[in-house]
């Protein structure tokens, strides 16, 4: 057996995510039905973690198991050719046949964009929240500043997700102007369910003054979700990469 | 009666281009379908000029004439709330009786965007002109510069068209990278059918040395369409603005 990781792109916009479910169409369904097609086995294909319906990937990483004899970065080229225009392979390579994409993963960069324009932008609605509102940028720019860090992030998880533990560290957070978007770079070594949605929501909350900055603290130690802000749409969300 | 003035950006990916048309799904309808909804008027809505299937815009201009009450900076918001998504009107107001928007414009400018990535990038897919091969950006500036000034396109119109004369004038047309997208911007005062798209496919057959960068004052002169280029695609072509 072979053991081949696979670099992947995707628009999210006409999927139910990245996860296979019944009667949804998932981006990981579609690779795995195109796997099958070049290599006639039925693949598991793991990915570093899941993105929802509507969230982006630039850099989603996944691997899968074959015997098949086909050369690793000739998988890419075959994949492509089968798969629908709105997902592509980047890279296709052979590695240990222990590396695992999801617990192998050390860390993860997201993008978050938010067009700040009055009026919507039809080219931006799949690809970035609008917020119509004027923002206080020195305020959000203060409030990015508090997530940096290892913190306990419970208050900044959708209530109705379990895990283990909720202390995770953000390693970069940054906010850079392009023409008329905001991109948001964040990463860290993991990420809570909708965690980034939650703080970029609670940044925009910040940015209009509905929330202090320097209330964020507080917020976290409470571990409360009620105190922290909105959960920004999906279609801003992108993940860039992963780290291993 | 009142004539207002439009300015409109739509993402053309799902329409059948600017233009009214039987059975089909055109930009002009959606808006006079709203206007009419607002106004509850049977308007005739004058564009600027058409856009082909797929084409995007940033700054289109249409006027219509209505004998309603409704401010002019209002309608931009009333047709917003009817309007689909990927159609937006960003500016409204009332302009002279007189004003047309076809017959009065001075010029426009347009962008177009290759994205020449050696893969396939599933966000760009409908937003720009996906060239895998590398190019020679040393040859396509020159022939850019060839393109400026006056000069009889008819080489560079659509074999199909008909049109009184084929002379116009470049004004400005340039080349810009951002990060993996070639972004050329073109100014003039017209276009023919198809000219940019057929200019940026010339360009495109330049740099990838298929065709002399130095050939282009011939094939102006030979007025024949089958000397010059392919025609790039519609997805990679922005109306951004129309000047009066």
């Amino acid at each position: 057996m072979r053991n081949i990781k696979l670099t992947i792109q995707y628009d999210g916009t006409n999927y139910s995510g990245w996860q296979r479910q019944n009667n949804s169409n998932s981006i990981q369904e579609q690779i795995e039905k195109a796997i099958n097609k070049v290599t006639s086995e039925k693949v598991n294909l793991i990915g570093s973690g899941r993105t929802d319906k509507g969230v982006h990937a630039l850099g989603q990483v996944a691997n899968f198991l074959t015997s098949s004899r086909i050369p690793a970065d000739r998988f890419k080229l075959a994949l492509n050719s089968i798969l629908p225009e709105d997902i592509s392979i980047i890279e296709s390579e052979e590695v240990d046949i222990d590396f695992h994409s999801r617990y192998h993963a050390l860390g993860k960069r997201y993008r978050y964009c938010i067009y700040n324009g009055k009026i919507r932008n039809p080219l931006y609605r799949n690809y970035a929240y609008h917020v119509p509102w004027s923002l206080n940028y020195k305020e959000m720019e203060k409030g990015i500043k508090y997530f940096i860090g290892t913190h306990d992030f419970k208050a900044f998880m959708a209530s109705n997700s379990s895990v283990k533990s909720t202390v995770r560290t953000v390693s970069k957070f940054y906010l850079e102007h392009k023409e008329d978007l905001m991109v948001f770079t964040i990463e860290g070594n993991g990420f809570l369910y909708n965690m980034i949605r939650i703080i970029i929501g609670t940044l925009v909350d910040i940015g209009r003054e509905r929330i202090k900055a320097d209330k964020i603290p507080q917020i976290l130690e409470s571990k409360n979700r009620q105190l922290a802000g909105h959960t920004a749409p999906p279609q801003g969300l992108y993940l860039t990469r992963v780290f291993y």
